[in-house]
């Protein structure tokens, strides 16, 4: 199966209501495969027009995969529209049915009357396991064409591709192979990355260099096709070695790493325990260093000393210094993160106190940030003005809070 | 035109780099103008594609409207493709021409000689000015349908369809006008909500009650038509409170509000401050309660007591507490509770203890979350379940424990 296609079913994917990630999602994991996506549809939750769709795909691609449309509610028609594309009847799946009733069991819930629909399936398909959802996927194979049914949540739909979907393209691909290398950079912006990899970064280079950019976190995707899977991992793998060289310290990471996953592998393998105290962002660095599987190794404790009174009962920052500098500064930072060191017996303890906006009190600009990091050697802060709205403020003085927390532990 | 369909062209769409935020925003404003979108393609710059494409959504839909694909570049196909789908010849346009001259030297650049591509429109097509950018948009007319190429550049298209492509729609519209209505609820499953709302959520009815999910929050979208703006907004407004009084509690807000921020405002209507004590959720509830912009007037402290050791240093957790019941129990979610409470002086705190995954110590699942609320008329305590990833449990806990304060809140 060289050529997929992807279909999307859901009235809310049409007005406007939900933006499909299913679909880059989808997409990405093909090209890994060696499968090539030639087009992708959206239809609504309408049997007739998922037919025309199914048949308007089937001339081009060998495989199928469709999202969503597999739920209990009447709306959700794709079992309906494929059996009537199939021209097979759908048949009740007892197997499936009990599944079914023993995660309503031990979830003390009562089944739906409703449910009992997600248990029918296409005549000669084959049901698709879900790990973690009640409604199970479709596999129907037609006129040498395979055809898969997914649930349309994200979560669900991406275990199921990996599991059961993928397999079963790649046992069939023939494919010139493509291998990607992802290089995650933080602490530059797109445009100096650019400059600094110059050449590399031209169209109809193999390997290709992409770049995307999210909330500060700027990938390149390198990706370099060949004969064969060795000869392009090669390639794309010496492309990215001579990247990580001219970029430095600015990669922290690979492929889907994310700057907690760098933070966490660095502090579980020293063997070094933090502990952060927070003000703008609320909560958001101590949930990012707890986003980690087996983060009870090296996280201790965190603070939200969101207002005055807890930066001062709780840490002891002194009230003078707050009375002087204000509790966006330099001088509160910097107790925060001593007194979160002193308090918790943690190696490294990071602070943020900071502006996230929309208002502003006092004469300091919103944006306005300062981060902290204490460990043996002493205390040091870094002062940040990020021009966005609150949310985005939040994210970037977490994630540059966490780039701290890495160049430190690097360097020590 | 009622009926339309979007074509979005790009090999970047098909290979998983770039997430196509354009269809929604083109499908949100459509939906508001009375057009409704009768399906979503995207395709590879390939001009044979493209006609097949065309010819495809031309059956069902009266407006076409094409993104992407109209740049300088040897892999920009679009007008090609559409002038042989029209059949008809590309013609120079020199006003577009001397435009686009002006253009460059405006910006003191010289124009590459692949610009000039730009300047040729399919035979008896129009161009349609582009307020930000070199490549003029093209609106063609062929059978009664209309058909209209936009650039993929999100800010550019936008302007286009806007100022060029909606007026020319809702001319032509019989243009029924649309209100929609959204209410948000949590704390029962999508098929549970169907069931009370029984009928209501039947197709071809008007309104028309879709059904999107997301993190444990059900949003309910009531889309009414009606002759004017006006009628189709109390009918849409009819329908909500009906459905508010079937679901009564588990309604918590309205159109794009969030579970915080409906806390936030009772919070903040009622004066009343909070805390919070989080174990498995690692600062996630917190964060959650800052999102908001003014959080300083309701939101004190949090602590994140990850370790025993800091909830019971840092919360005076009884140590027998832990050791007689394990930190994931009732016993202690009360004990953090009501520490943090005593310790913050608020008027309401929440706990969280559970067991996030993926692996368990002890006895207990993965899933495992006791939440606990203290306020000034004593202590309780809920458990949950979650079967999930570690992501999943965390936002399900944290959700959860937003919606136990909301509705203690409420019944106070």
């Amino acid at each position: 199966m060289n050529k997929a296609a992807i279909i999307s079913i859901g009235n809310e994917l049409l007005n406007g209501f939900t933006t499909d990630t299913n679909t880059p999602f989808i997409c990405d994991k093909l090209i890994r495969s060696g499968v090539e996506v030639v087009c992708s549809l959206k239809l609504p939750d309408d049997i007739e027009k998922i037919c025309e769709g199914l048949e308007f795909v089937s001339r081009d691609a060998e495989a199928i995969i469709i999202t969503g449309g597999l739920g209990p509610t009447d709306d959700d028609l794709t079992r309906q529209a494929l059996a009537h594309f199939l021209k097979v009847e759908l048949e009740f799946n007892e197997r499936v049915f009990e599944n079914m009733r023993q995660y309503f069991i031990s979830r003390n819930y009562q089944m739906a009357e409703k449910n009992r629909v997600q248990a029918y399936f296409p005549k000669g398909s084959e049901p698709l396991p879900n790990p973690i959802g009640t409604a199970e996927g479709i596999a129907a194979c037609a006129d040498g064409k395979l055809y898969f049914a997914l649930p349309g949540v994200p979560s669900e739909m991406e275990k199921m591709l990996q599991y059961s979907v993928l397999p079963k393209l790649s046992k069939t691909a023939k494919s010139k192979a493509i291998f990607i290398k992802k290089l995650k950079c933080f602490g530059a912006g797109e445009s100096t990355i650019a400059q600094m990899l110059g050449d590399v970064m031209q169209r109809n280079r193999n390997p290709l260099v992409n770049c995307t950019v999210r909330q500060g976190v700027i990938t390149l995707h390198i990706v370099a096709a060949a004969a064969d899977e060795q000869k392009a991992k090669t390639m794309a793998l010496a492309q990215a070695e001579n990247s990580k060289d001219i970029l430095g310290e600015l990669v922290f990471g690979e492929d889907d790493q994310s700057l907690s996953q760098a933070v966490a592998e660095k502090l579980t393998k020293e063997g070094k325990t933090v502990a952060v105290a927070e003000s703008c962002t609320g909560g958001l660095l101590a949930k990012m260093l707890t986003d980690i599987a087996g983060s009870s190794r090296y996280f201790t404790c965190g603070w939200v000393t969101y207002s005055n009174d807890a930066k001062i009962r709780e840490l002891g920052v002194p009230v003078d210094l707050i009375e002087k500098y204000g509790a966006v500064s330099e001088q509160v930072a910097m107790a925060m993160a001593t007194a979160a060191r002193k308090k918790s017996g943690s190696d490294i303890t990071v602070a943020i106190t900071g502006i996230a906006g929309p208002g502003s009190t006092g004469q300091k600009p919103v944006g306005l940030v300062y981060i902290a990091i204490a460990d043996k050697t002493g205390c040091r802060v870094e002062q940040r003005n990020f021009r966005a709205d609150r949310e985005s403020v939040r994210i970037r003085a977490a994630q540059t809070a966490l780039n701290m927390l890495r160049i430190t532990l690097k360097n020590r």
